[in-house]
């Protein structure tokens, strides 16, 4: 096992800026999710292979601090690690900062039901015991 | 002094669900702000006319927890309370449920520096303490 | 049948301006979306419903021309009128504009396949031949 | 001289993607933006350092084909290639396609006036005759 932390980068997008000249909140929350699709693949088994074999992860809580603006064109990094958070769910953090001088813009947590997205039910948030195939490929990272 | 509670209701927008039916967790964020735009503009000034007045609200934290699905098209409620939180910053609490049947679809809560947009530094999350007319306004909701 | 104008009203959303001060040219398409929705409603069936009786309408073509800019909290009025184009395909026309004093904003159109979404294939865009149901409710408006 | 042609790739977000299973709509045009930047970055001189000189590019107009769907995780193929179109406005043809195997997914263009963002007005899209900086610049690549 490794350090278990992903690191991917983005550049912000212009329609990503609101007239304050930084990004829009909401966005930090589109990263984040750029930023845990990295995270899986890195397992072994893409997040879009997973919803293909039963396993989705819907949020069930989200929290982000906002520590810094950050300016239409710049890079920034997305870095990303993950565990089990009881016996049905996982827990993502993550932590934005600028590409060229680190400086922290964005801080927070993603929490995730495991559910079964080829149930008749789904998307209802009812977790189930992920399969071994998941447990295994989420401990080798 | 009134309840402080200022309600809202939206459609979901087909632009709003992802693949799973129900609508992409970073839209939680965007129905806050229009529940926030419509609590601000109950004080009898509008948050454009604050940001013209030298007030900006950039967040500074949000949390957002995930209770139920919502489909395209369902109407939902957005109820907004607000408060100082300390000096120099605000905090806002807010619920989004089913309009028809009252189901509750996602709750949490927005934090925002009280800055000002007007400043050449701006918006660079540093809090200033709000004018008179600001803290006035806010009270009489 | 009437004018086959359905007028729907909209508030410009903090989340959809940009760092101009006027709202990103891609928010023009779901404004339109929006629009689309309230007159497939007024043909007496729903959108939604409209999908799950097997009709889907996935976008073929779109296009926007940009008349003027629109602020954060700026009242909009979405007109759209629509007709078959073909024996596969819809046409939709919008138009969208300030509600206080009727300057234009935006206008355009988008092209439709009509298709089936309970189809195995879907969305491939493979047009159908739309059933009577369909074809009834649309001219009815 | 060159062709003219740049490339750039992106991978679809999951938040990108509508409850068809494919990208909605009006992400082709976040697309077209992505790929716009890239181009203007070939000309030695960012759309960001661009707007701090004092040329802006609001849209004035948009067309976009919808040729096939794509899924979540797809990485797509974005090509732009840009001219004058008379003597105060640019056009961008835009071209995306699968990575894997080049099929075409959308293409399109947009028209953009040449304004100044600097000025009190913006953005009015009232259009300049460009500095001589730019239109060197846009015919270098």
């Amino acid at each position: 096992m490794g350090t278990n932390k992903i690191s991917t980068t983005i550049r912000v997008r212009y329609s990503e800026i609101d007239r304050m000249g930084t990004f829009y909140n909401s966005r930090a929350l589109e990263w984040f999710e750029v930023g845990r699709t990295e995270w899986l693949r890195a397992t072994g088994i893409s997040y879009a292979e997973m919803e293909h074999r039963g396993v989705g992860l819907p949020l069930v809580e989200s929290h982000v601090e906002y520590l810094a603006t950050a300016k239409y064109d710049d890079e920034l990094r997305i870095e990303v690690s993950a565990k089990m958070s009881g016996k049905a769910r996982m827990r993502f953090d993550i932590e934005i900062s600028q590409a060229e001088d680190s400086q922290k813009v964005a801080r927070g947590y993603t929490i995730h039901a495991i559910t079964d997205p080829t149930s008749e039910n789904f998307p209802t948030i009812r977790p189930i015991r992920p399969p071994q195939w998941f447990t295994e490929a989420i401990q080798d990272i």
